[in-house]
């Protein structure tokens, strides 16, 4: 394993970074600075000329699919949207006040008590829970949320052509037009993949111990709640929803960059020039707005983003601007990061699928800094 | 951060051995090669005079109790062994056919929708989280495990006055002798902290993302069910437990040994001489054999720790005879690991706390050997 060094600046504020933990043939990224590749693919082509469902295809197959092979993946994604009958009174069990992410998490890991993976773990099994569980997490959240909020079991198989469609569907009682699947599709191309991030990782050092499918994506789904990973899109949009417009939001945040707060959504440890993300998804939250005569929100976002560049060199990340493109969406805030797991349970089953490949067990050391030889005090003679 | 290359040798079946992912007080392990220690006190001198209550207490608060703070903490203990009844439902939904560890893992992430963390994440509420956990693990365990597979709903609040007893109390429906109680808790003393093993490392990457302590520990749940670590102790009693008598265990080992087998309970990355729990577990496993008349178990595995030994210069690690010990109190084999997850969860949590106050994302690099810039071709065109 050779030194990163060249590649990455190590950040003292990222644990490991810049230690090389295992290979990868699957996502590189950040070498020219500002560029990320999935398989070698180019994220820009690919959210611009591929669906979600290709993606997750080549992430999982290795390659782009054929026009027959697609249209298989989508008939097969599109029969594993029902809910198997044990996971229902599992999901109605749940209150309507948990964090959807807390749902995805036990309803995945509920799914593993349901339809466990076979033990010798082979990777074509692998990939049909990964395809399961790409098809059916949308499901698993809005049938536990209109069950829970609205006392109403729905149904979760729709004819709809896209993962994103359905989503929409569901979320909403009808289907989207073609421009906001398609919005929402493309996002879930750029949050597809993004090598060994800390939930990837999670996934990889879960996969590690022999420990099988489920037992790793529903450790990255817990890796990917916390605010400095998944979460970064719902405090992004929280933060630009306290302005009514640009102008006051370039205020309050002048003062505050004074006050050397950090404003989350923007700089990358990965990205020194940019993140190649921003542009596709900042193109989606401006087309979004347009399309619905709304347009204060993107100039709130891009008005902070432009103070974030002048004042700090910062240039806003992919969560920046999906919190805006997914609020045009009508999509809950605390959903926002589900759709990321949606997304990103592809490449999380990808590198779980290649982590067994190395077989290699992830456990590093600790620099040891607690107190020497300590005389042990039997209990009746502690004060 | 310096290199802990004298202290341990870095081992190629091991990603990231011997490099240091962070800074701990809670435990080192193995520094003079077959010792170990928690918060400086020698493992042996735990086992033999502390409760595993002590020794949770011990790594929670970073100090032994005083008698009062013991009897307040066993207290608080006792009334945490209910179950709130929004989780009953949940844990009836999960079918018999489930492995124990996969319903602790989905009982814990559940339990994080019922009662989750305040959002501040102060160690004082994490401590309450660790001991609900460590008090409730067994009793959603065997609550799911009575109805599942007799469809008896039990009451999983007892007067026993240790988690050992209360364990075994509720698996078997009457309370055990003292010393069946007094042998688990040991064992649960032992497998309480063992530094940054991989579930433990999985608890600290996914809290680093500032995720709440029940991602962490259900994340930290499904990496110990791998074979590789916690899962262990199942294969080495199944190993075990293929023979009739110690000289037909030696014989087939001799054979499997030749044959270049590699037989799972035996050596440690992290201990060069020898594995310090082992002499403790193996006096518990001698003496419930002893107490259970029946020595043949004991035997066996001691021909084979002998054997190994002999022919590969291999010691048993505390999963050797862990496994002994458990089958003689009776436990059936699929909740071996699930007795390490309730002590473990002490160790856990300590890491959890401790990573917070680290505060750094966890997130290392990966070293790319895909392929480089694939030009897209448009799904028509794909053949």
């Amino acid at each position: 394993m050779k030194e990163q060094s060249e590649l990455h600046r190590a950040k003292k504020s990222v644990a490991l970074s810049g230690v090389v933990a295992g290979d990868t043939a699957i996502c590189s990224v950040g070498r020219a600075g500002n560029d990320l590749h999935y398989r070698g693919y180019d994220i820009i082509a690919l959210a611009e000329h591929a669906t979600f469902e290709e993606v997750a295809y080549l992430l999982l197959y290795g390659r782009l699919p054929s026009v027959t092979q697609l249209n298989q993946y989508k008939k097969k994604l599109k029969t594993l949207r029902g809910l198997p009958v044990m996971l229902r009174p599992m999901l109605e069990s749940l209150p309507a006040s948990a964090h959807p992410m807390d749902v995805l998490r036990s309803g995945c890991s509920a799914l593993g008590t349901i339809l466990p993976e076979a033990q010798d773990h082979n990777p074509g099994a692998a990939r049909e829970i990964a395809h399961r569980l790409i098809a059916s997490f949308g499901s698993m959240l809005l049938y536990w949320y209109h069950w829970s909020h609205n006392g109403r079991r729905i149904e979760t198989e729709t004819d709809d052509d896209s993962i994103a469609a359905h989503f929409l569907h569901l979320l909403r009682g009808k289907a989207p037009t073609a421009l906001q699947a398609r919005c929402l599709d493309k996002s879930l191309v750029l949050y597809a993949e993004h090598e060994f991030n800390a939930s990837t990782f999670t996934a990889r050092t879960i996969t590690g111990t022999g420990a099988d499918m489920y037992a790793a994506i529903s450790g990255a789904i817990g890796a990917l709640s916390g605010r400095l990973h998944g979460g970064a899109n719902e405090v992004a949009f929280e933060i630009q929803s306290r302005y009514n417009d640009a102008e006051h939001a370039e205020q309050d945040i002048r003062r505050r960059l004074e006050n050397k707060e950090i404003i989350i959504g923007f700089g990358h440890p990965l990205y020194t020039i940019g993140d190649p993300r921003d542009q596709v998804i900042r193109a989606v939250a401006r087309q979004l707005c347009s399309d619905g005569d709304n347009t204060v929100l993107f100039e709130i976002a891009s008005r902070i983003a432009d103070v974030m560049w002048e004042q700090k060199r910062m240039f806003p990340n992919v969560d920046w601007f999906s919190g805006v493109a997914y609020h045009m969406l009508a999509v809950p805030t605390s959903m926002f990061t589900p759709l990321f797991v949606i997304a990103r349970t592809s490449g999380w089953a990808a590198h779980v699928i290649e982590q067994r490949i190395d077989g290699r067990i992830i456990r590093p050391s600790a620099n040891y800094i607690g107190p020497e030889s300590q005389e042990f005090v039997p209990l009746a003679d502690r004060t």
